[in-house]
This record gives C-alpha cells, sequence and structure tokens, in this order.
C-alpha cells in the first residue's frame, strides 16, 4: 500500500469503526493519539485511533474492520510499560487497542487460591479487592506501577517480589481472540466443564499459553493467576553487600540454597544507585548543574542514606519455625560472605525495627514499601527511580511518560554464579561510564539457576543530547551482553538495532515464529513488528 | 490417495530410505512391523518400516523422502508408552522413527545442575551416569520403566517423584526438527552463545517449547532437564488410610500445606490393588480362576500383606532439621485423619525400619525400591502391575506388549480437594464394577491445587473377552469423567470414540492446533492423529 492508500483506508476504518462500537469507544483525536504515541525514549510510532472495547464481542467487532481494511492494531492493557515503550505500538498508523475498560475480576476462588481476571484489571485493584473481601490470598506484586496491568506484566513474562516471582508459571487458563475473531480457551478450559480449567497449567494436547507471551498472536481477554495464602508468620531479609563480588558470591551461594528446595525466597539486589533514585533525584544542588554523579559524592550521599553499594531484600513467610528455619540457613550458607538482618514484621512496628539498621527515615520508609510489596501490596517507590534525573519528583501521581523521563530498560539472563555476576557488572559499569550514566542495577533471582539483571537508563528527555546517548549507550550494553551471553529476556521498543542481533532473520526461531504468524494471523494485523523479525 | 497408490508410493520410499540411510538404519520385515504394531489393547494402526536414525542428518535426510512421498512418519523414543499405545502408531500405512540410537548424555553440569539428553537417553542410562560419575546430581525418576525414555515421557508431560514432579516444568532448551527438515532451537538456546540456555525456561519472544508436548509438530532431537542436589538426609513417608473419604481429606489438607509452601514432596496415594498388583498376581487359585476379586477376598489378602485401603508414600529431603520440620507439619495438618509414619533413611538400613510398619518382606522391598524411586533411582515394580490378571509375573525381563499384558490407562486431573477425590473414586468404583474390573487408583499431587489420577485397566488379552470389555469400560470412565469435569492430562490411542468428546472438531482450541499444524507440517507427514482432530 502507498501512503496514500494507507491513509485512505484508515480513513474508512475510522467510521466504520465509530459507526460499529459507537463513538464512545473511539478517540481519533490527535490530542489523545499524540498520548498514546508517546514514550520514555526517542522511540515511537504513529497512532491514528485509539478504540476503547468493553466486551469480548467490540474486540470481535473491531478486529473484522481491522482485517478488512488491513489496518495494523496494538493491544495494551493499560499502556504502563514505562522504559519498554509504554503505550507506543511497534509500527506506524496503527489503531491502539485500549482494553483497561475490560477489567472486571470475574471470579477469586478462595478454596483453590486464584482470581480470573480481564486485561485491564491492575496491581492495586485486585490488592484491595482481596483484602477487602477477606480472602486470606496475596498477590505476587511487581515493582511496575500499582495502575499497571497483571496480564499484561504476565505477557511480557515479569517477575513478581513473592515466592511465586515468576508470574507466567504461575497462571493458566489463557481466552485468546485471534486475528479472525475466533476465541480460543487454553489449558482445560476450553472444556466448560473441567473442574481442574483454572489449576492445571497444561492441559491435554499441546500446550498453546506460551506463543501468547511475547508475542503478537493474539488478544489475550481473560486470563488465571494463582495467588499465594497470607503466611501465618513473615519478616523481612535485608543483606548489605560491599562490591560486585560480594553480590556475585552471595547470588552463587543463595543458588545452592534454592537448588536444596531451603529458600522459596526471591531475593532482590538492588545496588546502590537503584536504591538513592527511589529516594531522591540527581543532587544537581552539588554538583553546579553537573552529570555524571562523581563517585566520591555517590559515596558521601550513599552513606548519609546509610545505602551500601548494594542492598538486598526478600520477604520470608511461612509457620514461625519455618520461618526462621529458613533464616537460620541463609545465615549459615552466607556466613564469611555477609551478615543477613532478619526483621520480624510482627514484634512491634515494623518500621521501628528496621530504623535500627537502616536510617534516615527516608530509606525507613521505603524499605517498609518494599516490604509491603512482598506482601503483595503494590507500591509507587521503584517507579520513583525513573526521575532520578529529572530536577524534582512529583510528590502526587507519577507520569513519566508526560512528564518527559528518559527510560530505557536492559534486562539480561545470567546464571546465578559468582563469574556471571561480576562479568555483567564489569560490561555495565564500563558502558555506562563511557556514556556518562550512573549504574543503576537490580539483581533478581528467576529461578533457583538462573537471575536478571534489570539495568536502569535513567535520563532527562529535557537534555538535548538526553535521548542521542541513552539510545547509543542502550545499544552497547545490548551488542557487549549479547556477546558475552548474556540476552534479555524481554524487550521494549528501544532499537531498530536489534534486528542484527536478537531478531535475526537467519534464525530458524524467529522463522518458526513467523510460521506460526502468518497461521494465526495471515494479514499481520496485530502488533506487527512486536517481539518478531519484520 | 487410494491403497494402490498408498503401497506403490510406500515401496518407492522404502527403497529411497534404504538407499539414502544404509541398510542397517531401515528394517521393513513383517516380523519387525509387527512388533512396532503391538500394543497392550486391540488399537494399532500398520507400520510399513522401522527406521533408526543416528543423528540430526539422518532425521533430515528421512523426512525429505517422507514428504516427497507423503508416508506418515511417526517418531517414537523408546517405545515404552504401555497402556498409552506402547510403539504403536496413530495412524495406518506409518514408518516409525525409532529414536533409540540416539542416546547420548551430551552434558551434564554439575554448578547449575543439568543434563542435556537426546531422546533415546533412558531413565536407568542417567542415572547410573549420575552415580558413576559422583555428580551429586539425581534424576526426578518417574514410575515408568528404567528402559523408558526421559525426553519421551517429558513430551507426554509425565510426572516424576522427586519434590520436582512436573517434569516438564523442570525441562528447556529444545532442539525440534520440523516436517522441512528445519532445525530449531528454543528458550534462549538459538542464541549460541547464550550463557543461560539450559537454565532459563522461556528466552525471548514466544515460548514455543509447549506446542511441541503431546503434539504432532516436530520431532525433538535434544532437551535439557534439570536435576536435583542429592539431599543431605532424607526419609519416607507412609500413610496408612481406611477409605476414599480419608484420602480425599488428606489431600485436601495437603493442599493448603503445598499452598503455604511447607511441603515439597509429590506424595503418591496408592489405594489396595495398585499396591497389590505390583507385589502379585490375581489369585485364581484361590477363585477358582474365576474373575472379579471378591471384596472379601481382596480384603483378607490385603491383611495379609499389611496393604491399607489407601498407601500413599513420599520422600522428604534435605537438611536434617529441615526435614524434621517438615515431617512436624506434615503430622501436624493430618491430626485426626491419619498417622504419618517418617523412616529416616540413614539410622541403620532403611528395609529394617520399614520391616516395623510394613510386613511381609515383599511389600518391604517394594517400598524400599519405591524410596530409591523416590530418590532418582527407576525400578521396575509399577511395571509388574500390569501382570496382574495374567495367569504369572515374568521374574525377569518385563515385556508386556509382547507377553499380551492388558493395559489402558486413563487419568483425569482433579482439584486436590475432598470433594473431588471422593466424586472421582465414586466414578470409577462403579464403572469399574460394572465391567468386573478391579479397581486400581493411583492419586499424585501434580502441583499445589491439582491432583491426578492414573486409572489402570488390566486384563488379560487372553482372555477371548478382555479386550472388548476393558475397551468398554475405558469409553465409559472417559464418557463419566468429562461430564462429571476430570479430564484427562494425557491421552493414548486407545479410543476412536474420543473424537466425540476430548477432540470435538468444533473446539477452537483444536482447530487453532490444526492451523499450527498447518503452517509446521503442511503435508501432515508427522504421526498425524496424534493428540489432534483428524
Amino acid at each position: 500500500m502507498t501512503t496514500a492508500q494507507m491513509l485512505s483506508s484508515s480513513s474508512e476504518a475510522l467510521s466504520e469503526w465509530e459507526q460499529h462500537l459507537g463513538k464512545t469507544k473511539i478517540d481519533y483525536s490527535r490530542d489523545t493519539c499524540s498520548r498514546y504515541e508517546a514514550t520514555c525514549s526517542p522511540t515511537s510510532h504513529t497512532v491514528v485511533a485509539v478504540l476503547y472495547p468493553e466486551s469480548k464481542d467490540d474486540i470481535i467487532t473491531l478486529l473484522r474492520t481491522a482485517e478488512r481494511f488491513r489496518i495494523p492494531v496494538y493491544p495494551i492493557s493499560r499502556g504502563k510499560n514505562w522504559g519498554y515503550g509504554s503505550s507506543s505500538p511497534t509500527s506506524d498508523n496503527t489503531a491502539i487497542i485500549d482494553l483497561s475498560r475490560m477489567n472486571r475480576i470475574l471470579e477469586v476462588n478462595t478454596e483453590l487460591g486464584y482470581a480470573v481476571i480481564e486485561p485491564g484489571v491492575t496491581q492495586a485493584q485486585l490488592y484491595r479487592h482481596l483484602l477487602n473481601n477477606n480472602t486470606g490470598l496475596v498477590l505476587d506484586a511487581t515493582g511496575a506501577s500499582p495502575e499497571a496491568s497483571i496480564v499484561g506484566n504476565i505477557l511480557e513474562r515479569g517477575f513478581g517480589q513473592s515466592p511465586y516471582g515468576d508470574r507466567f508459571l504461575h497462571s493458566s487458563a489463557m481466552e485468546v481472540i485471534l486475528a479472525d475473531g475466533s476465541l480460543v480457551r487454553t489449558g482445560f478450559s476450553h472444556y466448560p466443564q473441567a473442574k481442574a480449567a483454572h489449576i492445571h497449567k497444561w492441559g491435554i494436547g499441546p500446550y498453546l499459553d506460551g506463543i501468547f507471551t511475547q508475542s503478537n498472536f493474539g488478544i489475550i481477554t481473560q486470563m488465571t493467576i494463582w495467588l499465594l495464602p497470607e503466611p501465618e508468620y513473615d519478616g523481612l531479609c535485608i543483606i548489605r553487600l560491599a562490591n560486585d563480588q560480594a553480590v556475585g558470591q552471595t547470588i552463587d551461594r543463595l543458588r545452592g540454597l534454592r537448588m536444596r528446595g531451603l529458600l522459596r525466597s526471591t531475593l532482590h539486589f538492588a545496588n546502590d544507585l537503584r536504591v538513592l533514585s527511589t529516594l531522591r533525584n540527581f543532587p544537581y544542588e552539588q554538583t553546579d548543574g553537573q552529570t555524571p554523579l562523581p563517585q566520591p559524592l555517590l559515596e558521601k550521599i550513599c552513606k548519609n542514606h546509610h545505602i551500601a553499594a548494594w542492598n538486598a531484600i526478600g520477604g520470608i513467610g511461612g509457620v514461625k519455625q519455618d520461618v526462621r528455619h529458613t533464616v537460620r540457613e541463609l545465615r549459615r550458607c552466607l556466613r564469611g560472605v555477609a551478615h543477613v538482618y532478619f526483621v520480624p514484621s510482627k514484634i512491634g512496628k515494623l518500621s521501628k525495627l528496621i530504623a535500627r539498621f537502616t536510617s534516615p527515615s527516608s530509606v525507613l520508609r521505603v524499605n517498609s514499601d518494599l516490604f509491603e510489596l512482598m506482601r503483595g501490596k503494590p507500591t509507587h517507590v521503584p517507579t520513583r527511580g525513573v526521575y532520578w534525573r529529572k530536577k524534582s519528583i512529583p510528590s502526587k501521581e507519577l507520569r513519566p511518560t508526560f512528564d518527559r523521563c528518559g527510560v530505557m530498560w536492559c534486562s539480561p539472563v545470567l546464571p546465578s554464579t559468582e563469574r556471571d555476576v561480576v562479568s555483567l557488572m564489569s560490561i555495565t559499569r564500563k558502558t555506562m561510564d563511557e556514556y556518562s550514566l550512573e549504574t543503576n542495577v537490580a539483581l533478581s533471582l528467576l529461578n533457583e539457576r538462573a537471575c536478571c539483571a534489570t539495568v536502569g537508563l535513567f535520563y532527562d528527555r529535557e537534555d538535548p543530547h538526553g535521548d542521542t546517548v541513552a539510545q547509543q549507550c542502550y545499544h552497547s550494553l545490548l551488542d557487549r551482553y549479547y556477546e558475552a551471553g548474556y540476552i534479555p529476556y524481554r524487550y521494549g521498543i528501544n532499537s531498530s538495532d536489534a534486528e542484527e542481533t536478537l531478531f535475526r532473520s537467519d534464525d530458524t526461531f524467529w522463522n518458526t515464529c513467523q510460521r506460526i504468524k502468518g497461521a494465526l494471523d495471515p494479514h499481520r494485523i496485530l502488533s506487527p513488528g512486536r517481539y518478531s523479525i519484520t
């Protein structure tokens, strides 16, 4: 199609959508479209309309029009994918399908411990629902915004902070609408009477759910997530580490503990800057407005805030004796490497106890919020970090895209060994230094054997060179990680160069994905370019 | 194609295979073909040749011929899928691809705890390899034969007896050959340098592994399985239960324990007949050769063997204190329902201790073998059960297909609640009584919330009515389970009626599978009919 043809079919499609869905479910004003185009990085694509389906039927209806006019559509759940593309599509002249109005909690089963939810359901919404209904169940919450979609995060295979950790692993029974409007239910859930529909992952026959994660094969309209029972007793483990080697040794030893089943908690390690950025923005007043932050000044500020070079926290819950046993094992395992502080949540107020180890009060508050996060209460704390290079952090609503925060996440997966942690950190520090960005890393235990680094490139998009420098840094990081064998677990829309590394067209893996795409979406109207070779 | 055309293209294909692979890698003698056609039930399909590839290149070569002549091929790993179709294909005039010569253990990584294996690797082979090389690692062994393929079982999503239990869950990095000879690597393993290729399940982009389980989309030539560290300390839990309700209550309470992370062990519950059948065959001498077994006689024999109505066992391992803690929790949780016996493996010889609770010596030996199974050593014990209705059990090699054992497995999944256990058992007993087959059931905790019943229909194929009665019973069971919402996790080739229940052609799930099949194997040469509508 030529651009002229494209625009003409766009405009015909818009009127058909308006006619079939009604005026309240479409918005093609430039203002609205711009809002959806905006990201936290220079990469973006043009949006021709935003559709707001309120039901499966609406989705089936709108897909019919998209198919007929060959207009690409790009479903988003809540559009809070900051640092991985926000709500922007991966191709131009695309209509956004904003699923936020499909936000029903369809079922919470307290006996079997699961919830069936639509993509518009936010972390905060489910958290409140579970609490207000005294379900005794908690959500495996992530560090994403409380307003972020749970389903959206699972489809990106994000990880939570509870013992579950791998959120996709603890989900089942998808309901998917394909490009031609077919409605498919996965696992056992396509048998309406199946008693184990929501609690068995695989079903019978090919296990399909996986192909609908990190892909553009269908629109997920419903999913089951497994919930955890509230622990009888719990507390917060805090580990302070002096350098990259110490964090490497710690992770190495924890691998053994997890492989032997002695630790369920998914510990998270944040470096000094990762913690600092959740407390305050860049200390421009102490550098005469200059960036980057000199190492001695970083150390001084961190000392004042009682932040170590690396700070690990993890919630440990269960019956009292079990928790104590785990803490003992953790201490035994880390003897000679690190001291493990354990703060039981029930002895008095948690915050007062944390204060013994961490002051002043800001760190205290952050730790307390992070502990609540591990117990299923989403928090804004991690999101505050993306304002690091801004002149100030808003005291109310955080809107990183609107506020022109520069954010790019690079998230390589590595074996949980000292060798790999040290090697990854060395690449990271070297590269970020070269581009004068502060090294900002969290390391999370993904499973028994592997961990994931989420490396944040935070800058100010008002800075005239910000976008260019960050993008160069991002590509350097990605290239160097790739060379060293540290492949990201997740990807945004920040890089068009990735086709030369991650998404090579001569890779039979991606070609197989393309064949499946062709079978399920022959006209390639769903999210073209998302997690695929183009 | 007409039958004549089919035979003619078969014969051309045979000569091309012989020419391209060499005489040692093909066998189309009637004797051999018959051996592969034989199953433990009346359902079977005709085999035109057996191909024995020794490498990926051999597979690619033989697929080219199959594609050209449109000859269906049916890959098997070791062909020990007794009770689910043995080595028989799911369509007539098919060439078997016997992968038993591809049996290399390609890597064992003791640091990260995994093995990379080919489909021909047997349980016994990997067990010995891990032991002889002092790896300190153990396999999540299943109750299948020691000579059964590990990869084959994982692709059927079988479950093991260690804390891992769900074997597919603990695997990654498949290597798959598609019908057109494309070689695809999944997860991160298509990036040759990826450091987490073997230890991260999902990779980046669509997660494909799932579609290659219980399907006919490709031939898996390699896979990574995760291994467990040998526990420092372990022992065997034994629970004896008086009736179906007690087993229901126990499973219900264990669900809570598992959901709270206090029990990792995958306990297995075997009813009286399941245990008895591993000890001896049907007591024809006490019934004047009549079947079925009268209830009073069953009870008498079980009493002699010290077998309860239900007998649960599970291995519990870890550090000593942790194991003791788990046993305490288990006892606390089951107070008022069942007594939990715990026999530590290291205090003296296990067998002597088990003898306190279980005599005579045959039960002792079986329990001891089953305990070793939970510690990763495969055993013939469960396979002996399929000789139940035979006149004798061979003392040496067990060859159920050759020995004309009648075996059909039906394996519905149910929520781990008392209500569902009782309801499933009631259907099972009623139906098996109607067909005069002994109720033979094991219940296994599949995950935190669901369990699986493996219901065995054991009969003697020498009995002139055996096949017919068993098949009718099987279909009744399947229908009633289906009606009640208990869908099987796995399926054999025993039933052609299943198309009306499990594999309905108006089910969009199966239609979506067909679309993927069309994209990956357009001429449908790979295992037509296997886990699919036809």
